[in-house]
């Protein structure tokens, strides 16, 4: 029985083991990633062309207005209009959640094509909470959703159970279980 | 057999008289409940004291802009400053959680006394889930994490288990294991 | 002698004779009169189509913000990205400045024709003071100058000898010595 | 008559000799001084506390926005809410004016004393054009005036003829003519 007291330091040394310490450190803390892939909610607007356009994400900006206590990993993965995301593109996103180290991930991505991303990601079957959110208005314009899309979002990811969601307008769809309906520019449920 | 096609009416009107048509409506929906207390996600600039103020709440607004898609309960119940709260706006707080009819409810409110109001609402073991928010910096200031807060609480209200939690800092406390750290502006678990 | 008391109110009636009452009026308060043609300064977000485009003009909600204490005239005359700006849209520019009690008047327009609708109206020798000025950065975008401009516009409007000038970038030009540097995004002087 | 090409060499040897460089290169730029003394317009938020203060000044960052294509110099002289400006703190502001190499200088100031800065800036009757400027809510406080107002005393500075002026809601005050209207929020002329 003597030796019974080293039991939780031999235990905390066997799962370090196992798993990377990063790995280990975000199972204690439960943080949390966000991958930026670009989309609406991260469109600039260029004084030059007039155009909207993707620069250096917003995404740090929002994090730290946020006040987050927590450790939350930031990626800037990809800085795309949805409408230009290619097979390619989305088989990234994957890769990126798959080699992810944190099991709760936020995904910024553009609303024209986030259900397909979705699709892809939910086919994977991964043991990660995965919240795909975006914006109607870029973060960056008067009006603009996208800095509660990411508080809903954030929330999300912390709590739901493992598969791939979607957050937008104020509801959590999953992901075999959504379309945008581009005329009223808001997401619904298909059943 | 032949009345079986009844079935369904029927049960939907049994349940109807069960419940308030109000009640039958938020089930089918989830709507949600936006209590708004004051605090200083609420507070407002007074151009001729130069002092922050409470007027009309900033939350109407703040919905409309998040494109929430569901019908979402606003009442304007206080405008306090946290720190002018008594027991008896506790009270007020918590009558008006008891006669909701959403069973998912987000208040907004200030900081100071955040756990306090809290702690009235969780010894009341209402059967409904309250989440409870506010900010560091106004709603209408620079730089405020109201907005992704708001998010946050909003989805934490959906999503959670019945109880009462406190929302802040990208994390979700339970009533009884927060603090407010003064001198770091945010709020942390006890153990 | 004993008539002179009657004096100023005769030289009073004759001139509102001589004048239209509104114009009588401009010249007691020095009035300003604002022309909305469109331009950068004034787009919004369109959420639907994910480009930016005109809707009711954002100069009504911009003068009540600049606390602005004098009557000060808007017309909302056109809505056009000044690329798209024809001859004919030019003449209703001038027409309404010809038209216009006010002596003092901006122009709020699209930077990339704003010299050539200046040329126009400079040929014209009004005997008026007319300040086109525009922005680079949409009102309604994070970072905007567009605020800053009117503000510059409406001071020189009120203290420039009569003429047509371009305010833009911190300074005020000729409406014959003036271009847009494309690459730099800036006004600059021709000589 | 060979030397002769030699004069304008001479010419602004001579004049650089009798001015400072400094003030050469001024007059041939007209060149401004903006000099930040506090009040409502710079004022921020503090989270801690939750009453507003005083922290670097926003005027470089918002004369960044302005897109302003000349030198502007900035200096951060005081900060202070001008209920708290004394006798010296005026001194202080003179000194700067006085020490100016620009001729034209927007003074950035609380709206409640800015009538008596400008009163001891006057009796000192410099060759330079002053005008006082300030905000009756803070820059970063949403709807804020502070930004249209910078625009137009930066116009007003360069416009007008040497003199010191406050400019606030859309008019130009000469010094010994204006008051602060404490309860409609706005400025007006003695006579």
């Amino acid at each position: 029985m003597s030796h019974s007291i080293f039991l939780p330091a031999i235990l905390a040394v066997a799962i370090q083991a196992a798993l990377s310490w990063e790995k280990f450190f975000s199972i204690l803390t439960m943080s949390l990633r966000i991958i930026a892939t670009g989309g609406t909610f991260d469109k600039h607007y260029d004084p030059l062309t007039g155009h909207l356009y993707f620069r250096d994400s917003v995404l740090p900006g929002a994090l730290k207005r946020a006040r987050i206590a927590q450790d939350c990993v930031f990626e800037a993965l990809l800085a795309l209009d949805s409408l230009d995301m290619l097979d390619e593109h989305r088989k990234q996103v994957l890769q990126s959640c798959q080699r992810s180290t944190e099991d709760h991930i936020v995904i910024v991505h553009g609303t024209d094509t986030m259900r397909e991303t979705a699709a892809v990601l939910g086919a994977a079957q991964l043991a990660k909470t995965i919240v795909l959110t975006g914006a109607m208005v870029p973060y960056l314009v008067d009006e603009s959703d996208a800095f509660f899309n990411l508080g809903f979002a954030y929330a999300a990811a912390r709590l739901s159970k493992p598969g791939v969601y979607i957050a937008m307008n104020g509801q959590l769809f999953d992901w075999d279980n959504v379309k945008k309906n581009r005329e009223q520019g808001c997401f619904e449920a298909l059943r």
